[in-house]
């Protein structure tokens, strides 16, 4: 017997979770699958380059345009989406692999790509919001890889973004980075002892 | 701004907890009164006998009978049950004077009363269940009030409670204190930034 906070359930549960450029939401993934071995992120192919601070099959699995077309094409990915002229995906039996693990698997995707599966995959939405766009834009400016204009960019992108979070079933601000996590980590233990869940996975 | 853990909605969600006696429910439930100032229990309406350790205004409030029949033709309760030939019901008006003050009103309330409320009142519904029914056997042994005939009628009682546990939105086994604390937060928390609440109620 023995209930577990998190990692009791024969196959795990799948968190689409999207925020806008610098909302934090790759510090407080990496807390989640740092604190839970039961928790893992999925990893997006990508066609973008490689950042200097990146590692291949860590941040993404980094691969040409014409590879990334090929594996639309076999239906490999469960959502994909193009952010900014670079095409991004999920793979679809990565996915699965893990869940039938017992892993609760973390799609960190962007909002196109949530509203591809919404409805059409039982997974559980999650919006991260940065606490305004003023805090948004300081916070990417201190990213040294982007130029002014690309961050005016990612800035229109993240409020047409943020105009989709009712959508999603949760909604968390990351005001304060403790108090995002730990609410954050409140809805996975949460979703993990809901009824709907426990008759279908266990 | 500012986002807080559990507190910042204008109007409290009722949370409805139900569990076998001797499951740990009361202690769970101070745990979160003393944690979150946001969080209060509504305090039941009964017409059975004071325990030599429980407090009128704390436990219950203790009435007559035809004290209690009176409010029910008023249409005072929420919800009422009989259970082992006492009558137990939750004040309407108390709980939606806490909740229009912001603060989550938790009602422990046995299953009857539960199913009542289930579909005709948007409340967050969680089932508490023992690790086993020898272990609350054990428990219930321990207890002094009730001799062991009680203890049997509140065993095959507590065993068709539990099956009606997948009627509820959420399920904690407390087999270990501080585990089942963990969860009971965890779906505060949680349930407080669902979108459908925050829609609701901000």
């Amino acid at each position: 017997m023995g209930q577990k906070l998190l990692g009791s359930l024969k196959n795990g549960i799948v968190f689409v979770l999207s925020a806008p450029a610098g909302t934090g939401k790759t510090t407080l993934v990496r807390m989640l699958t740092e604190e839970f071995p039961s928790v893992v992120e999925s990893i997006s192919y990508t066609t973008r380059k490689m950042r200097p601070n990146e590692i291949e099959g860590r941040d993404y699995h980094f691969i040409g345009r014409s590879e990334f077309e090929k594996r639309v094409r076999q239906g490999d990915f469960l959502e994909h989406a193009e952010v900014f002229g670079e095409l991004y995906g999920t793979s679809k039996s990565a996915v699965e692999f893990q869940q039938q693990a017992g892993k609760h698997v973390v799609l960190v995707i962007d909002t196109q790509g949530a509203m591809q599966l919404m409805g059409r995959m039982d997974g559980v939405f999650i919006f991260l919001s940065p606490p305004d766009i003023q805090e948004l834009k300081r916070r990417l400016s201190k990213r040294k890889s982007e130029s002014p204009d690309k961050i005016e960019e990612r800035l229109s992108w993240a409020k047409k973004e943020m105009e989709t979070s009712d959508r999603y079933d949760y909604q968390i601000i990351n005001d304060d980075l403790e108090t995002a996590y730990a609410i954050l980590r409140a809805v996975l233990i949460a979703e993990e002892h809901r009824t709907r869940q426990r008759k279908k996975l266990i």
